[in-house]
Protein backbone atom coordinates (compact mmCIF):
# COMPACT_ATOMS: atom_id res chain seq x y z
CA UNK A 1 0.00 0.00 0.00
CA UNK A 2 1.32 3.29 -1.08
CA UNK A 3 1.16 6.55 0.86
CA UNK A 4 0.48 9.97 -0.75
CA UNK A 5 3.86 11.00 0.36
CA UNK A 6 5.60 8.04 -1.44
CA UNK A 7 3.92 8.98 -4.59
CA UNK A 8 4.74 12.74 -4.30
CA UNK A 9 8.38 11.89 -3.97
CA UNK A 10 8.56 9.74 -6.76
CA UNK A 11 6.87 12.44 -8.62
CA UNK A 12 9.35 14.87 -7.54
CA UNK A 13 12.65 13.21 -7.48
CA UNK A 14 11.69 12.16 -11.26
CA UNK A 15 11.49 16.84 -11.70
CA UNK A 16 14.26 17.42 -9.64
CA UNK A 17 16.43 15.20 -11.25
CA UNK A 18 15.85 16.42 -14.83
CA UNK A 19 15.69 19.79 -13.24
CA UNK A 20 12.75 20.86 -14.50
CA UNK A 21 11.53 22.44 -11.40
CA UNK A 22 12.56 25.98 -13.32
CA UNK A 23 9.39 25.67 -16.20
CA UNK A 24 7.14 24.79 -13.55
CA UNK A 25 5.07 28.05 -12.82
CA UNK A 26 1.38 27.31 -11.42
CA UNK A 27 0.02 28.39 -14.71
CA UNK A 28 1.45 26.32 -16.97
CA UNK A 29 1.23 22.66 -15.03
CA UNK A 30 -2.70 23.59 -14.15
CA UNK A 31 -2.52 23.68 -18.25
CA UNK A 32 -1.13 20.09 -18.00
CA UNK A 33 -3.63 19.00 -14.80
CA UNK A 34 -6.32 20.01 -17.57
CA UNK A 35 -4.71 18.37 -20.90
CA UNK A 36 -4.26 15.28 -18.80
CA UNK A 37 -8.06 14.85 -17.77
CA UNK A 38 -8.79 16.06 -20.95
CA UNK A 39 -7.15 12.85 -22.15
CA UNK A 40 -9.14 10.60 -20.30
CA UNK A 41 -12.14 11.84 -20.86
CA UNK A 42 -11.54 11.78 -24.97
CA UNK A 43 -11.31 7.67 -24.13
CA UNK A 44 -14.62 7.25 -23.27
CA UNK A 45 -16.17 9.75 -26.11
CA UNK A 46 -18.74 8.60 -28.46
CA UNK A 47 -19.13 5.58 -26.86
CA UNK A 48 -22.86 4.36 -25.05
CA UNK A 49 -22.35 2.46 -21.86
CA UNK A 50 -22.04 -1.14 -23.37
CA UNK A 51 -19.14 -0.38 -25.47
CA UNK A 52 -17.04 1.35 -22.85
CA UNK A 53 -17.82 -1.74 -20.92
CA UNK A 54 -16.30 -3.74 -23.95
CA UNK A 55 -13.59 -0.83 -25.01
CA UNK A 56 -12.30 -1.50 -21.08
CA UNK A 57 -11.29 -5.09 -21.22
CA UNK A 58 -8.72 -4.09 -23.47
CA UNK A 59 -7.54 -0.53 -22.51
CA UNK A 60 -7.96 -0.58 -18.45
CA UNK A 61 -4.07 -0.28 -18.55
CA UNK A 62 -4.13 2.75 -21.13
CA UNK A 63 -6.79 4.53 -18.83
CA UNK A 64 -4.70 4.47 -15.80
CA UNK A 65 -1.93 5.83 -17.22
CA UNK A 66 -3.96 8.94 -18.15
CA UNK A 67 -5.41 8.77 -14.57
CA UNK A 68 -1.70 8.33 -13.35
CA UNK A 69 -0.64 11.57 -15.41
CA UNK A 70 -3.51 13.58 -14.20
CA UNK A 71 -2.27 12.15 -10.37
CA UNK A 72 1.77 13.55 -11.65
CA UNK A 73 0.23 16.61 -11.53
CA UNK A 74 -2.09 16.82 -8.62
CA UNK A 75 1.06 15.64 -6.37
CA UNK A 76 3.34 18.15 -8.17
CA UNK A 77 1.33 21.11 -7.71
CA UNK A 78 0.28 20.26 -4.01
CA UNK A 79 4.29 20.09 -3.60
CA UNK A 80 4.85 22.94 -5.17
CA UNK A 81 2.19 25.39 -3.26
CA UNK A 82 2.80 23.68 -0.46
CA UNK A 83 -0.43 22.36 -0.32
CA UNK A 84 -1.30 19.04 2.07
CA UNK A 85 -3.12 17.25 -0.33
CA UNK A 86 -4.11 13.94 2.10
CA UNK A 87 -5.79 16.72 4.48
CA UNK A 88 -7.56 19.04 1.50
CA UNK A 89 -9.42 16.20 0.76
CA UNK A 90 -10.28 14.90 3.75
CA UNK A 91 -11.67 18.60 5.04
CA UNK A 92 -13.12 18.70 1.83
CA UNK A 93 -15.25 15.16 2.13
CA UNK A 94 -15.98 16.64 6.03
CA UNK A 95 -17.49 19.60 4.22
CA UNK A 96 -19.50 17.54 1.56
CA UNK A 97 -20.64 15.45 4.33
CA UNK A 98 -22.38 18.94 5.78
CA UNK A 99 -23.63 19.87 2.54
CA UNK A 100 -25.18 16.55 1.63
CA UNK A 101 -26.67 15.45 4.28
CA UNK A 102 -26.93 11.15 3.69
CA UNK A 103 -30.47 11.35 4.57
CA UNK A 104 -31.28 14.00 2.31
CA UNK A 105 -29.54 13.16 -0.76
CA UNK A 106 -29.37 9.26 -0.84
CA UNK A 107 -30.46 8.21 -4.22
CA UNK A 108 -30.92 11.40 -5.16
CA UNK A 109 -28.93 13.58 -8.01
CA UNK A 110 -30.09 16.93 -6.92
CA UNK A 111 -27.48 19.97 -6.10
CA UNK A 112 -27.27 20.59 -3.01
CA UNK A 113 -28.84 23.90 -3.27
CA UNK A 114 -31.74 21.81 -4.26
CA UNK A 115 -31.85 19.66 -1.39
CA UNK B 1 1.06 9.79 6.54
CA UNK B 2 -2.04 9.04 4.38
CA UNK B 3 -1.85 5.62 2.21
CA UNK B 4 -3.95 5.77 -1.28
CA UNK B 5 -5.92 3.68 -0.46
CA UNK B 6 -7.35 5.12 2.70
CA UNK B 7 -7.89 8.17 1.29
CA UNK B 8 -9.86 6.57 -1.86
CA UNK B 9 -11.98 4.06 1.31
CA UNK B 10 -13.06 7.81 2.42
CA UNK B 11 -14.07 8.30 -1.39
CA UNK B 12 -15.81 5.77 -2.30
CA UNK B 13 -17.48 5.47 1.99
CA UNK B 14 -19.16 8.98 1.10
CA UNK B 15 -20.54 8.16 -2.14
CA UNK B 16 -21.88 4.91 -1.56
CA UNK B 17 -23.37 6.02 1.86
CA UNK B 18 -25.47 8.17 -0.61
CA UNK B 19 -26.27 5.92 -3.06
CA UNK B 20 -25.02 7.65 -5.88
CA UNK B 21 -22.92 4.86 -7.61
CA UNK B 22 -25.81 4.46 -10.14
CA UNK B 23 -25.40 7.71 -11.22
CA UNK B 24 -21.51 7.39 -12.05
CA UNK B 25 -20.62 5.56 -15.28
CA UNK B 26 -17.39 6.29 -16.45
CA UNK B 27 -17.97 9.65 -18.85
CA UNK B 28 -20.00 11.63 -16.89
CA UNK B 29 -17.21 11.02 -13.96
CA UNK B 30 -14.05 11.62 -16.33
CA UNK B 31 -16.28 15.16 -17.19
CA UNK B 32 -16.12 16.07 -13.82
CA UNK B 33 -12.74 15.55 -13.56
CA UNK B 34 -12.36 17.39 -16.62
CA UNK B 35 -14.25 20.26 -14.57
CA UNK B 36 -12.76 20.34 -11.42
CA UNK B 37 -9.16 20.48 -13.06
CA UNK B 38 -10.63 23.52 -15.22
CA UNK B 39 -11.65 25.08 -11.86
CA UNK B 40 -8.57 24.79 -10.59
CA UNK B 41 -6.97 26.61 -13.69
CA UNK B 42 -9.36 29.09 -13.52
CA UNK B 43 -7.41 30.63 -10.21
CA UNK B 44 -4.33 31.24 -12.28
CA UNK B 45 -6.02 32.69 -15.24
CA UNK B 46 -5.36 36.58 -15.86
CA UNK B 47 -1.92 36.67 -13.39
CA UNK B 48 1.28 36.77 -13.84
CA UNK B 49 3.76 34.85 -11.82
CA UNK B 50 3.78 38.08 -9.29
CA UNK B 51 0.43 38.07 -8.86
CA UNK B 52 0.29 34.17 -8.61
CA UNK B 53 2.65 34.11 -5.57
CA UNK B 54 0.71 37.41 -3.82
CA UNK B 55 -2.49 35.71 -4.90
CA UNK B 56 -1.18 32.40 -3.54
CA UNK B 57 -0.73 34.09 0.65
CA UNK B 58 -4.81 34.24 0.95
CA UNK B 59 -5.76 31.69 -1.34
CA UNK B 60 -4.04 28.21 -0.87
CA UNK B 61 -6.90 26.56 1.06
CA UNK B 62 -9.33 27.61 -2.11
CA UNK B 63 -6.64 25.53 -4.54
CA UNK B 64 -6.05 23.03 -2.26
CA UNK B 65 -9.78 22.34 -2.17
CA UNK B 66 -10.08 22.40 -6.33
CA UNK B 67 -7.25 19.86 -6.36
CA UNK B 68 -9.04 17.69 -3.31
CA UNK B 69 -11.83 17.75 -6.34
CA UNK B 70 -9.31 16.40 -8.88
CA UNK B 71 -8.17 13.90 -6.41
CA UNK B 72 -11.49 12.80 -5.14
CA UNK B 73 -12.53 11.68 -9.08
CA UNK B 74 -8.95 10.26 -10.21
CA UNK B 75 -9.83 7.89 -6.98
CA UNK B 76 -13.34 7.25 -7.91
CA UNK B 77 -12.85 6.27 -11.59
CA UNK B 78 -9.72 4.25 -10.58
CA UNK B 79 -11.64 2.32 -8.29
CA UNK B 80 -15.08 1.69 -10.62
CA UNK B 81 -12.48 0.72 -13.49
CA UNK B 82 -10.19 -1.73 -10.99
CA UNK B 83 -7.42 0.55 -11.49
CA UNK B 84 -4.42 0.22 -8.90
CA UNK B 85 -3.90 3.97 -9.23
CA UNK B 86 -0.01 3.65 -7.25
CA UNK B 87 0.46 0.76 -9.48
CA UNK B 88 -0.13 2.66 -12.43
CA UNK B 89 2.11 6.07 -11.43
CA UNK B 90 5.11 4.80 -10.71
CA UNK B 91 4.66 2.06 -14.09
CA UNK B 92 4.11 5.64 -15.54
CA UNK B 93 7.10 7.23 -13.49
CA UNK B 94 9.48 4.36 -14.94
CA UNK B 95 8.13 4.80 -18.55
CA UNK B 96 9.10 8.55 -18.68
CA UNK B 97 12.19 7.84 -17.09
CA UNK B 98 12.76 5.85 -19.67
CA UNK B 99 11.64 8.45 -22.24
CA UNK B 100 13.76 11.20 -20.82
CA UNK B 101 17.01 10.15 -19.85
CA UNK B 102 18.24 11.96 -17.39
CA UNK B 103 21.51 12.84 -19.18
CA UNK B 104 19.48 13.70 -22.38
CA UNK B 105 16.75 15.99 -20.66
CA UNK B 106 18.60 17.41 -17.83
CA UNK B 107 17.28 21.61 -17.74
CA UNK B 108 15.72 20.90 -20.78
CA UNK B 109 12.27 21.53 -22.06
CA UNK B 110 12.39 19.42 -25.34
CA UNK B 111 9.61 16.85 -26.04
CA UNK B 112 11.06 13.58 -25.88
CA UNK B 113 10.60 13.10 -29.71
CA UNK B 114 13.04 15.96 -30.16
CA UNK B 115 15.91 14.55 -27.55
CA UNK C 1 -27.54 37.52 -41.77
CA UNK C 2 -24.35 38.13 -40.02
CA UNK C 3 -21.47 38.22 -41.64
CA UNK C 4 -18.25 36.79 -39.81
CA UNK C 5 -16.42 40.47 -39.94
CA UNK C 6 -19.99 41.61 -38.56
CA UNK C 7 -20.02 39.09 -35.29
CA UNK C 8 -15.61 40.04 -34.73
CA UNK C 9 -16.26 43.68 -35.15
CA UNK C 10 -18.77 43.59 -32.22
CA UNK C 11 -16.51 41.79 -30.53
CA UNK C 12 -13.62 44.06 -31.12
CA UNK C 13 -15.78 47.02 -30.35
CA UNK C 14 -17.16 45.52 -27.31
CA UNK C 15 -13.51 45.05 -25.82
CA UNK C 16 -11.37 48.01 -27.10
CA UNK C 17 -14.56 50.06 -25.46
CA UNK C 18 -13.31 49.17 -22.36
CA UNK C 19 -9.54 49.13 -23.15
CA UNK C 20 -9.15 45.69 -22.18
CA UNK C 21 -6.80 44.31 -24.80
CA UNK C 22 -3.73 45.00 -22.11
CA UNK C 23 -4.98 41.76 -20.31
CA UNK C 24 -5.66 39.76 -23.37
CA UNK C 25 -2.80 37.31 -24.19
CA UNK C 26 -2.91 34.53 -25.99
CA UNK C 27 -1.98 31.81 -23.56
CA UNK C 28 -5.25 33.55 -20.92
CA UNK C 29 -7.60 33.89 -23.73
CA UNK C 30 -6.94 30.15 -24.61
CA UNK C 31 -7.99 29.65 -21.37
CA UNK C 32 -11.08 31.44 -21.64
CA UNK C 33 -11.85 29.48 -24.83
CA UNK C 34 -11.50 26.24 -22.70
CA UNK C 35 -13.41 27.37 -19.64
CA UNK C 36 -16.51 28.36 -21.74
CA UNK C 37 -16.19 24.77 -23.25
CA UNK C 38 -16.42 23.32 -20.19
CA UNK C 39 -19.74 25.38 -19.58
CA UNK C 40 -21.23 24.29 -22.92
CA UNK C 41 -20.14 20.56 -21.68
CA UNK C 42 -21.47 21.09 -18.42
CA UNK C 43 -24.83 21.52 -19.15
CA UNK C 44 -25.19 17.44 -20.78
CA UNK C 45 -23.58 16.39 -17.69
CA UNK C 46 -25.45 13.24 -15.76
CA UNK C 47 -28.02 13.38 -18.61
CA UNK C 48 -29.04 10.09 -20.66
CA UNK C 49 -30.37 11.47 -24.19
CA UNK C 50 -33.72 11.39 -22.96
CA UNK C 51 -33.23 13.89 -20.44
CA UNK C 52 -31.12 16.00 -22.57
CA UNK C 53 -33.93 16.28 -24.82
CA UNK C 54 -36.35 17.45 -22.22
CA UNK C 55 -33.71 20.06 -20.75
CA UNK C 56 -33.43 21.07 -23.86
CA UNK C 57 -36.87 22.53 -23.98
CA UNK C 58 -36.14 25.34 -21.29
CA UNK C 59 -32.44 25.87 -21.79
CA UNK C 60 -31.93 26.57 -25.51
CA UNK C 61 -31.34 30.17 -24.63
CA UNK C 62 -28.59 29.32 -21.70
CA UNK C 63 -27.04 26.84 -24.07
CA UNK C 64 -27.00 29.53 -26.73
CA UNK C 65 -25.27 32.13 -24.45
CA UNK C 66 -22.60 29.42 -23.50
CA UNK C 67 -21.90 28.58 -27.00
CA UNK C 68 -22.33 32.52 -27.88
CA UNK C 69 -19.13 32.78 -24.97
CA UNK C 70 -16.87 30.32 -27.10
CA UNK C 71 -17.40 31.87 -30.28
CA UNK C 72 -16.66 35.38 -28.81
CA UNK C 73 -12.82 33.71 -27.63
CA UNK C 74 -12.61 32.14 -31.07
CA UNK C 75 -13.48 35.90 -33.20
CA UNK C 76 -11.54 37.67 -30.21
CA UNK C 77 -8.38 35.02 -30.72
CA UNK C 78 -8.42 35.14 -34.57
CA UNK C 79 -8.68 38.98 -34.56
CA UNK C 80 -5.31 39.53 -32.21
CA UNK C 81 -3.46 36.69 -33.95
CA UNK C 82 -4.29 37.84 -37.75
CA UNK C 83 -6.14 34.75 -38.41
CA UNK C 84 -8.54 34.69 -41.26
CA UNK C 85 -11.35 32.37 -39.29
CA UNK C 86 -13.42 31.71 -42.57
CA UNK C 87 -11.11 30.65 -44.58
CA UNK C 88 -9.16 28.32 -41.81
CA UNK C 89 -12.39 26.77 -41.66
CA UNK C 90 -12.94 26.48 -45.15
CA UNK C 91 -9.69 25.28 -45.49
CA UNK C 92 -10.19 22.65 -42.76
CA UNK C 93 -13.38 21.30 -44.48
CA UNK C 94 -11.23 20.66 -47.62
CA UNK C 95 -8.70 19.16 -45.60
CA UNK C 96 -11.04 16.95 -43.64
CA UNK C 97 -12.74 16.61 -47.39
CA UNK C 98 -9.74 14.43 -48.46
CA UNK C 99 -8.90 12.73 -44.93
CA UNK C 100 -12.56 11.75 -44.94
CA UNK C 101 -13.62 10.14 -48.76
CA UNK C 102 -17.43 10.08 -48.97
CA UNK C 103 -17.25 6.37 -49.71
CA UNK C 104 -15.12 5.49 -47.51
CA UNK C 105 -16.46 7.18 -44.24
CA UNK C 106 -19.87 7.14 -45.26
CA UNK C 107 -21.86 6.12 -41.80
CA UNK C 108 -18.62 5.02 -40.20
CA UNK C 109 -17.48 6.41 -37.17
CA UNK C 110 -13.61 5.17 -37.81
CA UNK C 111 -11.05 7.36 -37.34
CA UNK C 112 -9.09 8.33 -40.56
CA UNK C 113 -6.45 6.53 -39.89
CA UNK C 114 -8.12 2.96 -39.55
CA UNK C 115 -10.49 4.08 -42.95
CA UNK D 1 -17.03 37.91 -46.11
CA UNK D 2 -18.65 35.17 -45.17
CA UNK D 3 -21.69 34.55 -43.51
CA UNK D 4 -22.17 32.71 -40.46
CA UNK D 5 -25.19 30.57 -42.11
CA UNK D 6 -22.85 29.66 -45.15
CA UNK D 7 -19.90 28.58 -42.51
CA UNK D 8 -22.52 26.62 -41.39
CA UNK D 9 -23.98 25.18 -44.45
CA UNK D 10 -20.28 23.61 -44.97
CA UNK D 11 -19.54 22.08 -42.08
CA UNK D 12 -23.62 20.52 -42.02
CA UNK D 13 -23.00 19.66 -45.81
CA UNK D 14 -19.71 17.90 -44.72
CA UNK D 15 -20.96 16.12 -41.90
CA UNK D 16 -24.67 14.74 -43.91
CA UNK D 17 -22.51 13.50 -46.85
CA UNK D 18 -20.57 10.98 -44.57
CA UNK D 19 -24.03 10.25 -42.57
CA UNK D 20 -22.61 11.10 -39.38
CA UNK D 21 -25.60 12.86 -37.55
CA UNK D 22 -26.56 9.18 -35.90
CA UNK D 23 -23.16 9.89 -33.69
CA UNK D 24 -23.75 13.51 -33.07
CA UNK D 25 -25.53 13.83 -29.74
CA UNK D 26 -24.90 16.63 -27.35
CA UNK D 27 -23.04 15.24 -25.27
CA UNK D 28 -20.01 13.88 -27.42
CA UNK D 29 -20.16 17.12 -29.35
CA UNK D 30 -19.77 19.25 -26.48
CA UNK D 31 -16.93 16.96 -25.69
CA UNK D 32 -15.59 17.75 -29.15
CA UNK D 33 -15.45 20.99 -28.64
CA UNK D 34 -13.74 20.95 -25.77
CA UNK D 35 -11.15 19.01 -26.71
CA UNK D 36 -10.66 20.68 -29.43
CA UNK D 37 -10.61 23.88 -27.20
CA UNK D 38 -7.78 22.01 -25.22
CA UNK D 39 -5.64 21.94 -29.00
CA UNK D 40 -5.82 25.35 -29.45
CA UNK D 41 -4.47 25.72 -25.28
CA UNK D 42 -1.31 23.67 -25.81
CA UNK D 43 0.58 25.37 -28.39
CA UNK D 44 0.75 28.26 -25.74
CA UNK D 45 1.77 26.49 -22.82
CA UNK D 46 5.17 26.19 -21.77
CA UNK D 47 6.06 29.33 -23.48
CA UNK D 48 6.38 33.27 -22.06
CA UNK D 49 4.88 35.94 -23.80
CA UNK D 50 7.85 36.04 -25.90
CA UNK D 51 8.56 32.95 -26.92
CA UNK D 52 4.71 33.29 -28.18
CA UNK D 53 5.34 36.04 -30.40
CA UNK D 54 8.11 33.98 -31.97
CA UNK D 55 6.17 30.66 -32.53
CA UNK D 56 3.06 32.36 -33.88
CA UNK D 57 6.06 33.30 -36.58
CA UNK D 58 5.34 29.58 -38.12
CA UNK D 59 2.56 28.21 -36.41
CA UNK D 60 -0.20 30.86 -37.18
CA UNK D 61 -2.00 28.30 -39.62
CA UNK D 62 -1.80 25.65 -37.30
CA UNK D 63 -3.42 27.30 -34.47
CA UNK D 64 -5.86 29.13 -37.46
CA UNK D 65 -6.41 25.09 -37.82
CA UNK D 66 -7.50 24.44 -34.24
CA UNK D 67 -9.99 27.47 -33.80
CA UNK D 68 -11.48 26.05 -37.07
CA UNK D 69 -12.06 23.09 -35.52
CA UNK D 70 -13.71 24.59 -32.21
CA UNK D 71 -15.47 26.85 -34.63
CA UNK D 72 -16.57 23.73 -36.33
CA UNK D 73 -18.36 22.47 -33.45
CA UNK D 74 -19.77 25.52 -32.14
CA UNK D 75 -21.59 25.56 -35.65
CA UNK D 76 -22.69 21.89 -35.52
CA UNK D 77 -23.98 22.23 -32.20
CA UNK D 78 -26.15 25.30 -32.93
CA UNK D 79 -27.56 23.79 -36.17
CA UNK D 80 -28.38 20.37 -34.34
CA UNK D 81 -29.72 22.12 -30.87
CA UNK D 82 -31.92 25.03 -33.20
CA UNK D 83 -29.76 27.76 -31.91
CA UNK D 84 -29.51 30.85 -33.97
CA UNK D 85 -25.03 31.86 -32.89
CA UNK D 86 -25.38 35.27 -34.53
CA UNK D 87 -28.17 36.00 -32.44
CA UNK D 88 -26.98 34.25 -29.31
CA UNK D 89 -23.84 36.28 -29.59
CA UNK D 90 -25.67 39.52 -30.07
CA UNK D 91 -27.49 39.45 -27.67
CA UNK D 92 -24.53 38.40 -25.09
CA UNK D 93 -22.74 41.47 -25.92
CA UNK D 94 -25.93 43.65 -25.09
CA UNK D 95 -26.23 41.81 -21.89
CA UNK D 96 -22.16 42.35 -20.97
CA UNK D 97 -22.41 46.27 -22.24
CA UNK D 98 -25.22 46.38 -19.19
CA UNK D 99 -22.80 43.97 -16.74
CA UNK D 100 -19.64 45.68 -18.21
CA UNK D 101 -20.69 49.43 -18.42
CA UNK D 102 -17.99 51.74 -20.36
CA UNK D 103 -17.35 54.22 -17.48
CA UNK D 104 -17.03 51.61 -14.79
CA UNK D 105 -14.87 49.22 -16.51
CA UNK D 106 -12.56 50.77 -18.58
CA UNK D 107 -9.12 49.47 -18.08
CA UNK D 108 -10.04 47.50 -14.94
CA UNK D 109 -9.96 43.83 -15.37
CA UNK D 110 -12.36 43.63 -12.19
CA UNK D 111 -15.52 41.19 -12.39
CA UNK D 112 -18.79 43.11 -12.88
CA UNK D 113 -19.55 41.86 -9.54
CA UNK D 114 -16.70 44.65 -8.12
CA UNK D 115 -17.42 47.19 -10.43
Amino acid sequence: MSGIEDLKKLVIDFRDARDWKQFHNPKDCAISLLLEAAEVLEHFQWKSKEEIDEYLKDHRDDIGEELADVLYWVLLISNDLNIDISEALEKKIEKNNKKYPVDKSKGSHAKYTEL
